[in-house]
């Protein structure tokens, strides 16, 4: 945890001790008595990174992205950027067959598709460069909006098994990407959660990933999904807006807010929530809300913890593996490996090079 | 009916007489010609109320929620909060297995979770007392914004069958929630709809609800889906805007209208037509439109009278089950049988106790 | 093509060559250092029109509609209106069977529902008129907001086969429709697709159809969904605004940007994007991610040429049918074929009669 988000992590606690941590976990109309500082946000985008990025096979047969040669995962390492920003993508194909990079809603060109039709996949041992432009939003010529790139994306394999990836992405082959518009506010926690035909994140029933988080924390959720079923995903206790951000942008935006949202394959959406507000700490599940599914083991938990770190009610039998900071900030920024200490806050100014736009 | 709709019943009548009933039923940019009285809105929430909630096995086997003993129903009662109320729930398990409440977008803790890992279940002949409550949009002490718990919800049993309560919610174990905004618009009628795996509200196909309305009732629509399907809900002859109260705020709100929506498990969400506007009477069949639904009888009828009472072209063939006032809001106060005569408009005026914010 | 849009096409080709290619095809901040004229946009509505539409049974034993005996299409064409218009269609069902016309979205009475229970159908051989009228959106008498007609909304057989028109619908009996409000924008290329079961347009996996602009090209994708799936809709290197118009209102609209959109039987939306804006010419793959329903062959090619009308590394392997201009502007207005010759922007000029007001 960097000294940022630590500091951060305390004064929160603080604040809570101060103004009674019963607060927290009463309904109220939300007082505003004691101001707190705003949270950080995502600064100007327009530097230009180069990355590297591993596709590799797991020991256990499933393949999986990664910064690191050695250290892939599934899902991939979380790449966030910010609107302006254009990052080179490095590919390694470590695998023993065709594989690829392809990626949602960013800008790039045929020869960055990831397709094999479009002649930009990777043979076993190769290496490509893939590069993700994103834009901000801004008036065409014409005097139309154009639409800017923020949003919770996803990269994943598009050739491994079919002309369309079906055999890599159902090993592991995906990740996330947030693109953030200057001045989102940023979280202190991430966590990705892929369902993946009737898998969470790859993992069978027994061993579906649980999170943790303290009261207070502002957490993001990047929900993606993938192979061949539509889900229902939900979370107990904790609710969004159906926007780009998860949030509202006041109380006239006339947006849904829901704690329950039908996806399907290939479908991502985020959100940020206040861990625990207005509902306490917690075991709080989040599940797939089709029937047989969350019968079947689409689970998880949310672990809310007091400052003090005691869960109440909570007896640790869910045979889920718990994650602490799977997806902390300091791990997700593009090109920096999940030990690299560096904060999500800092992701607009360690770049080599800008963009100068 | 109360006096009040029965007045403003009488009142829509008679405005439609003297402008000329076609203008109902003829497409014609919105006149403003002569005014009339806003319609009813809902007051400032804050007031804490108690009510009592049964689970009960009906004769058939199915199960039930009801607010009195003996008078379960599939859907349950729907239960209604202004943004800042807080309700507790005596809740009574009348049934021979363990049953439980649970609820969306309201603020709860593990204690009122209905799950059996949060031991917030009941066993068969117990009671237990859950506490729902609810908050208006604000900033919160770092500038940011929290949603409200505003929105069309709904409650179901988490245990009976599975620790999902598959088994409860296939029995009929579940009922709406609406939480409004001070201001929002209250209806005239309300109907609950919910696609529980093949069935309308756990009816088989021969015996699906009609629901009535007359031509310029403000009718509002629950719609909620439970099971193993994805759905699509479609109502012919009206739409709805795809945000929280299912209206726009105005000619600029780009929201999408839409007439048919894809819904999965534990989806909901609700809006309110003005019954037969720019269609006139008539019987208005609403389905799931994916095909093989409709045409195993996932269909019933909005059938939408003139002010005397008939319907143009209508031959009652169809075989659902007619039902005039299932969810007139007069019963659809938390707390009131659906017997109670009193209306939605005083939802706000008759709790025991004011939180007192 | 009219006058009008060759003018526009050469214009905006023009205009590109001043400014660099490469503007259009490298990430950029949009720059509004030269102006363009502003697109074209939809006049105010109010136009009655009457327009011919037949049922025919196609050569290969599927149905379709057509606005000319002997040309009837699978999707059937175009209609598109202008809210505050009216149009009336003498239907003529030239098949052997009952068949109807059914409609979304827009306003129409029960003589007009297109379904057997409202005796909307027509006998082989039979004509009917079905009427459809559009509403701007504006203010009741009693305060309150009525929403517009606008939208991207469909028609479709509700008779054939069974009674929710479940063969008519297998068969191709089925066609799009849009709404436009005063001031929204015209688009240059209208391209229709429709998720049928697991055909594209009705066309199996060898046959499905790709869809040719140039960059620039203001493009518009009308896309539906029918029969028994659900889909993922997704697009390569393009994405939109999940609004009304697939647009966003500016840089605070909160509507989410997607290229992924889950969908089901009769759900249908649209958008606009400006062919290979950021990204560039090229072939870019659209297609349903359900993984086996795009390995199945639910996939078709957008080739975005450059202006000289090559297309960057594209061999035409792919064995889909090229519609090149399937559905332009020029055939789409309502009551005129596929060959009149007329604009989209003329939809709203040369109407026989006015319906005043």
């Amino acid at each position: 945890m960097d000294r940022r988000s630590f500091n951060r992590r305390l004064f929160a606690g603080g604040a809570v001790a101060a103004t009674g941590l019963t607060s927290l976990s009463v309904a109220s109309a939300p007082s505003a008595t004691s101001a707190e500082p705003p949270p950080r946000t995502a600064p100007a985008g327009g530097q230009v990174r180069t990355i590297k990025l591993y596709a590799e096979t797991l020991p256990d047969g499933q393949m999986g992205y990664g910064f690191e040669k050695g250290k892939a995962s599934v899902p991939g390492p979380l790449i966030e950027l910010i609107e302006g920003d254009t990052l080179h993508i490095e590919f390694e194909n470590a695998t023993d067959v065709d594989a690829s990079l392809h990626v949602h809603g960013v800008d790039y060109d045929v020869a960055s598709d990831g397709t094999r039709m479009n002649k930009s996949h990777v043979e076993p041992g190769g290496t490509r460069t893939y590069t993700w432009r994103t834009h901000a939003p801004g008036k065409r010529k014409d005097g139309t909006w154009q639409t800017g790139s923020a949003g919770y994306w996803h990269y994943h394999d598009h050739v491994v098994g079919t002309d369309h990836g079906t055999g890599g992405i159902r090993k592991g082959l995906f990740g996330p990407v947030i693109v953030r518009r200057k001045g989102d506010i940023l979280p202190d926690k991430q966590f990705t959660i892929v369902f993946n035909d009737m898998t969470i994140n790859n993992k069978p029933a027994a061993e579906t990933p649980n999170f943790e988080a303290t009261v207070g924390d502002r957490v993001e959720i990047i929900m993606i999904t993938h192979g061949e079923f539509y889900h229902t995903f939900h979370i107990h206790g904790h609710r969004w807006a159906d926007t780009r951000t998860g949030l509202l942008s006041g109380p006239d935006d006339t947006s849904r807010v829901i704690d329950n949202k039908i996806v399907g394959p290939a479908d991502s959406f985020g959100f940020q929530i206040i861990a625990g507000e207005n509902v306490g700490a917690g075991a709080w599940m989040y599940h797939c809300h089709v029937q047989s599914h969350s019968d079947m083991g689409m689970a998880g938990l949310l672990l809310v913890a007091k400052p003090d770190g005691t869960i109440p009610n909570y007896e640790p039998h869910h045979p889920g593996h718990t994650m602490g900071a799977e997806k902390s900030p300091k791990g997700a920024e593009a090109g920096k490996s999940a030990d690299s200490g560096k904060s999500a806050a800092d992701a607009g100014k360690g770049a080599a090079e800008h963009a100068g736009h």
